[in-house]
């Protein structure tokens, strides 16, 4: 059943609130002092299974400098260079095992799939990335982290890390730093459009039924996980909503692809109830660049599927031609 | 938490039934019915945006000269002879897109993976294969269609395709039919077994917590769906369960296991309450060629999941080196 | 609680979709096809412990000529002319046990309940009729099979089955054969609608809490089954919607109760998740003879229960006074 | 899935408490204060659509004098003298409907169907018979009123309302009091129990998945509805178990089994949660009348459901020819 | 998830029933009739292990003379007089313990804790108050006994009952009578707007989430309990609806707090599915005195929980003062 | 309904698990290095509502001298010396608000109630003290941070910052340090026992239904959270079971209490899913003092409840004179 406003109403709909004044500073100020640390791009071959691939265990640093880990997986004896497509998790997610998520090399990219940090006990894959910061009092989960200042905020440091995930896949021998582009489905949605906000110059941005937009809104027309998190952490923590709601402004998707230029493929489903679709709507009709959408009707969070990685795979497959 | 009986009495567990004194006569005929049609095997090639890989579209005569759809992938450009894994889907699953399953094929092998005939449209795998066959009253499923005659049940359909996938897995130019495999998880692991139990010199056998072991038993100790059909079914249709029990015992993968003689690898999570592990220690200790078997004793239905996959590539390893 | 719109809103709610084209030529082709096989009507008494009845076994051929059962029960040593009560099952019910359903009987009836093809192994009543036809790729259930084309979908033949089991009423000898009406809840009162929209001279019309009615909307605003089947078929079989809401286009109540003559009597509960209300208004203030409707505010999906089945005997008394 | 012991540990089981010593004083007091009323024995014909069988509303004075009622339906035009079907409801459900449970009339039968007073708002049967007497805190349902002491149990008014409803069903006219029987399902199974613990000379007795049986271990085995009323007032009333589990021993119907003399069929469903298993074979075991069983391996609940309805009338029979 | 009208439609929602016209007559009969018995009261002081409070039993005379109990708490030593709250328990509690509850009178109140009679089985906290009043046919709890005609209503006793309780608490040595406010939450908040609104004089009235309120609207727009059971009984007595709903107008906190004087604090989870938040706003907009609501966006029935708390003491803190 | 062994294993339930080889050193060497940091006990009077007591905001240093915060009550205008008790809170939950938990100051006590880092955001009861210390990837929750090791394990740290909260009572103003005594529910509970063995000179302990407790067995006997934590996170990272289990075993329960010399009082409820009783049995037959065991055959996780309290009270009274 549809989950959330009409179709109609959805095309048009729109989120209202604005993004803190100094939303840009906070992620120039941010970012700047995750650059005080070296990259530190390490890659190292790994021998897997996998004949028609090579794969190499990726580190880089990202906020703070802490390092942080994700597979790179390219053609076999490919030469390069390549178009790159970063790849972010879902929630609960780490990068996985190195024989998983081999769509993307096999279709000729060069992929390189990073963890979240502290994350990847939850969900099918998973991680390998600490999180080395702790945190105020917290609901189960990742959601309220530090949620109560932004400059504590778990999300902080891991859209940090996606910056700098662009940042290693340019450094690539291998790669052509022209030719990036970032995915990701739900919270890996979510954190494709804050690199799309973020980075100048990405070759196309694919967010599949993002989490992580119009947080607001979303806390208050479900009550499924992860955003339940939120509630959860406000129904106890009462009088911290506007400190919470603040710091969850300085994340919201719908602001960044406010600021987005790159070409951007979006998914929603409206029957999802994770991610309910005006969420995902509001970020789409906020998205500053060139866009499509791919509306599902009758699909829940798993949105279109592998019909999502076709259209996908279609919408960057002219990077694969050296635009 | 375990579903089942402790790990000490499962290591030890077996079933008591034994098979029907006319179950090598009611398979032989079976399949010598089947085989009354020509093979008919087509193999097309098919575009798709995976580079690393040829995939071709296959079709062959099943049951009943029923035409039979599966994928073949191989490493692009491959010239054999080449080792072939033949996979059966999980229960609801068909063969899928293209773009999914690509492990096998990246991992050098010849990958064969075959629709269950009418299903593919619950799981998250589409499949392309009717079942032109109906059915007397059934319960919501596949699970009880035509169950009271082994004649007449479902799963005689499915696994006489199996044994046809297989021998048109044999028939590949590319293949090398001394080198044939075949593989599955759950329902796909229990067809694995009815394959090793009806067919000779397969070169491996890998069955991933099998459904449709030692039956009789599942549907006692479980309310957990699909074993759940045939006793919802037996719960309206009260006189019938002599006939069905018979029925089942002409497809339960014990039975079949005692027949087998590939070496085999089976996998089991001691919390699966869809595939109880009493039921799958049934079958590893009737199985009777070389074996081994993974316990995940913190796993349910999932079972060991990537780590199943990996051991399943690891044991099937030596036939890409020709042995 | 209430379900769907709020009561003022449901009284004048009407479905905006129209019926395909060739509706009516769909149905007079489907009809004639069924009609080139003898109806073939067999009437078998059976010993019952049931003393005030009579009851017989009832067979007759429907879509593709196909033997459908029914029993008939009547008044003890009745001799007629009898008016006639058709009864059609609920979802996953069939025509039950003889010593059930006793009421329309013992009322002064002529009662035939009539079995859904492959039905009757998954509610309380058992069936005892095959459904010799297969189907592509389906979801467990009925709701999905063949419905990627109106002349293979399952409710084309259950709905040929239901006409011809009118037929039959009318040939019994001690039928009245202007004084048949058909009756049924949720499935069984789709089918009434579809009866009352394909046979003329119906004496009445009794459908409560139908299914089977303004399907196109049903999948959009409830998850209940079996409405969710569709609605997980085309989650898998994304790219089939239009096809399947086409097929879904001709089995709809709505445009066969427009078809409509004869006097009819509908419920529905105002709670109801499995057929909601708006549904059942559009269907009923689609009807296009004379009509009635009960609306119970406080009643999921039993709706009015003993209630309706007195209100329609009330409903049909004339029937027995020759009316 | 079994929800209890295995079936061959059930065939055995018997409970080890002993009545209390009192048991038999304690409902003969109890009777005989009843008696101190007149039975007050009303019997009114109502007008129905139901054409084949005369319909009475019944009044008769149960515990404490208060006017118990119950529907007496008998073929139509029927003499007598008939034999007696006294029917007890399920838990929360009432005599229902004129137009419901048409079969022990129609078989022959004159039929006798009690209210439980102050049920009949919760099931499917509408009840009509007050409770005038109220309780100290009890937790929401029957199953704790007055739970403290034997003297104020909700049951002792309830099983002398049932003994007093044999003695009704003697004083009718048409009753031939000698072919008196009592039958039941789930509470109304019980209250069957209580009867041919307490009733001499009855015909029969029929107890399908009957409940109030080994309370004290079912209370233990199941956290199923009803018997969880018993575990949720122990939850929270902590230091009354001891008054609760005598209490409970006044009305166990192990203990009523114990003094029965009838022929009784009893029947189980090895899936029921609600009854569970043992706590039925215990009555049975304990039975000291000529007995059977009928056991349905893969029911829950619903138990025999129709099957036991006609294994019950099959039961009956001789009595329809005056034995 | 947001369970009901959008925020800024609540602020202003208001229900459109009146009260029956005799509403002020009933009450006024119903407190006369308990009036003529007298109060009763009886305060005996009880040995605890809490050393800071003086406990005591007391019981008073309500509904028809029937003895309520509630415990007396104050301050060691104190001799006042003291301002007394006095608090109703939520549903399915009583009372509870002497060493629970400890806030109101360490925080230099009298504090006099009532039981509900019939209720403390259910809930965390225990009862001690018998409701010796039968019922008709109801469903599981106490919202449906005798619900069919106001006179006879569970309720009307428990209204009654709570506006003894504060004659009590007036009539206690150590009260100063003029200082006497009524405080509770669910259930305990529709008893304090009863009182509100039937008692003159209250110093306060604090009402935390409360129930009982436009419960005509409540069992259209949620399905959770205890508003069900209404909703349940109605299922089943499908054609009592007005009778029920007339009964229930004589109970509704929006007819209390539309006669109320006394200045109150009522508080609301706008995610509260057991007290829907439009139920309460509808009491609010109609409480005639002095008022402020706290709003908690994010909690459900837990309300404002110990800010509610809080916020109650600081609204009552004056009292304490003498004022 | 019982949740795990019968009643009679149950009392004779041991854990076959020894400790491992370096527990003693383990801990000795935890607390040697969280006691290289000053205690930096602060102690600051707060005002409240609560005119009874007197209350403080306190602050310690525990583990790695990290800041933890806890409430301290004592009757109004005590002097002292009085015996402490040291509270431990439940999982999810801290030290809450100043107005809740007033039962033991009011008893007579001083009660210090500690945080347990990083929690108080999920249960009833905010917390106020971060954990500052992150971990490598975990599943939602607490239970898995750091676990692969001891020496990073989450519990590790809380159960030092325990031993130093009994620290900080010792050296309160106010306090007798030989009359402290440590208690807690569930999670606040494993670390009273936790304490017990780790600190000498206790003068009582209470555990009522106690958490952390012959874990290795809890995990594979329940799948309630939070135990479902740590099995969810083997599901993932099945490799690590070894380094996991080891883990645990630093911080069983089981093993504290065969170290414990303090007289203390266990709880258990025979029907908690939560903290399945075979694990309390096993702690409480470990358990090397003076001992004695409240058992709740039907309760659940909420065990004695305020019946616990109260026996704790008692338990716990002669150290108010000074015993």
């Amino acid at each position: 059943m549809y989950v959330d406003l009409p179709p109609d109403r959805l095309r048009e709909y729109r989120a209202e609130r604005e993004a803190p004044a100094d939303f840009a500073e906070f992620w120039e100020q941010s970012l700047a002092e995750a650059r005080t640390h070296p990259l530190g791009l390490q890659v190292t071959a790994v021998d897997t299974p996998i004949r028609t691939l090579d794969t190499y265990d990726v580190v880089f640093h990202g906020y703070d400098g802490h390092p942080i880990r994700a597979w790179l997986k390219t053609p076999k004896d490919a030469t390069g260079p390549l178009p790159v497509v970063v790849e972010f998790p879902g929630y609960g997610n780490g990068r996985g095992d190195v024989v998983e998520s081999l769509e993307w090399a096999s279709a000729g990219f060069a992929h390189l799939s990073m963890d979240a940090r502290g994350q990847g006990a939850a969900g099918s894959r998973a991680g390998a990335t600490p999180d080395p910061v702790g945190s105020a009092p917290s609901h189960p989960g990742f959601m309220t982290r530090g949620i109560e200042d932004p400059a504590t905020y778990y999300y902080r440091r891991v859209i940090v890390d996606a910056v700098r995930a662009v940042e290693a896949a340019r450094a690539l021998d291998i790669a052509d730093p022209e030719r990036v582009a970032v995915v990701g489905g739900s919270q890996g949605g979510g954190l494709a459009l804050a690199a799309a906000g973020l980075v100048d110059g990405l070759a196309g941005v694919v967010s599949c039924v993002p989490f992580l937009c119009h947080i607001d809104r979303a806390i208050t027309i479900t009550d499924a996980h992860p955003y339940a998190e939120i509630t959860k952490y406000l129904s106890i923590h009462r009088t911290k909503a506007p400190a919470v709601l603040r710091t969850l402004s300085y994340i919201d998707g719908v602001h960044f692809a406010a600021r987005a230029t790159a070409p951007a493929l979006l998914t929603v489903g409206l029957m999802d109830p994770v991610c309910p679709p005006s969420t995902v709507f509001a970020a789409y009709n906020a998205y500053a660049g060139p866009k499509d959408l791919l509306v599902w009707p009758y699909n829940a969070h798993e949105g279109g599927g592998v019909e999502d990685l076709r259209a996908s795979m279609a919408f960057l497959a002219p990077l694969l031609d050296g635009r």
